[in-house]
């Protein structure tokens, strides 16, 4: 089980801060793992938000993650703020594949690395759609 | 059931910024009940780590919550950014009791307001100790 | 702040359990205060489901949080399994306010005891309506 | 991005019931991605602490999750619980690679597969160890 280590923050396009809670610590008293996945949905979703991609409440299509991963390098630990660094991957027909790094703030070394895939799918029958026209110019913005 | 309004922001002495998550919203689409509960712990400790009264790893005496309450005004949701204002109600001599509301960011009116009460316990033996000299004075500078 | 004990299993009308997980201890090794409400969300929704009384995605009407709180005498941990005990408190015009008791299991002393009251709003204005005739049949079996 | 089709219930050793909570489901109404890696962390602890493996308090050594990932296939609900297979991919120095399967109920097509990598590491240095003696045994049992 050897590994690639973790890119720097030059693999990243946007960044965002994130503010931790008292209830990220778990009973090690670092971040729990599953945590970071809640600020990869929220770095991304945030983005598309942003961009006018995504309305959560009525907007159609809508992204379902198919697929996480997260390498864990390097502990955090509530009060930290950390920084969320969010690139692209891989555009494909109906799915994008976004890349995360986890930065200790003012670290230049990664304390995380995941992926997050998400299928953009229409809000009511959940089947995957062609990413709609003008998407596209605004992952290239992004892309890693 | 007849309520008491949610009071305004000069009842609160300090103010922090908290950002929502993708997973702080529920199934109708609004941050649900328990997020707030995890803003209390983060912003009171947060508080306490910042005047030298919290370490979270080896300090003694540290906090365990004993009561909390809420009521809920207004709805908030994620990708929207709130503020917390914090006080404190009453200092018994082992316990405090802390106020909290919650606002969208410029807004007059609280979207909620809670109560959050900490016994100071021996980190070892979790009994109640008496609140440490010094501790009231910075106390003090918060009271509601 | 002194405080009334906690009430007996006694004061409770129907029984759920639930298990823990680990990223409910939090950084002092308990399952934290937030997690509890997490609990009560559970119960009341569950039940409420189980008696035909609430459709998350389309029923109308829904069940607003306007009030929570939670006292908390003994510890619990992951990985153990939890008892939940409900009854209702009182019945409004469109609001129900229901008690919960925490319990570990076998445990004849309450872990903690909270009161969540829930609005009931119709589902688009989310204005609260009168509860609907049948319902309060179903609220008498557990009242308190 | 083709997908590798989700392994059935055959590829998994051992058996766990969990119950979803309400604050599961997010906007979307299904259970969040993140929460499927509560529950990975949640059935392998337990395991760990029922095969004596792990004390959380106190014990040496102690896992530290340097790897995660998950595909999702079919969306889950509260209030519906889930099933969880977990088995043992392979068996480092120090480490092991766990595959958790995640089943609706009576299902016999997954709903989500992950793998959740453990590093054994001494509590006070963090520094990883050798797996004791005694455990390989422990872990051939779920050998997938």
């Amino acid at each position: 089980m050897s590994r690639e280590p973790l890119r720097g923050r030059d693999a990243y396009k946007l960044w965002r801060e994130i503010g931790t809670r008292w209830a990220d610590n778990d009973a090690y008293g670092h971040v729990n793992n599953t945590v970071y996945y809640q600020w990869f949905d929220t770095v991304v979703n945030a983005w598309l938000i942003e961009q006018g991609l995504l309305d959560i409440g009525g907007g159609n299509p809508i992204g379902l993650v198919v697929e996480t991963g997260c390498r864990y390098a390097r502990p955090l630990a509530y009060p930290e703020t950390v920084e969320l660094g969010l690139a692209i991957d891989s555009v494909g027909k109906s799915s994008i594949r976004y890349s995360l790094g986890v930065f200790a703030k003012n670290s230049l070394e990664a304390a995380a690395e995941g992926h997050f895939v998400h299928v953009y799918v229409d809000r009511e029958s959940r089947r995957p759609v062609e990413l709609p026209s003008g998407w596209r110019a605004k992952f290239d913005r992004i892309a890693g």
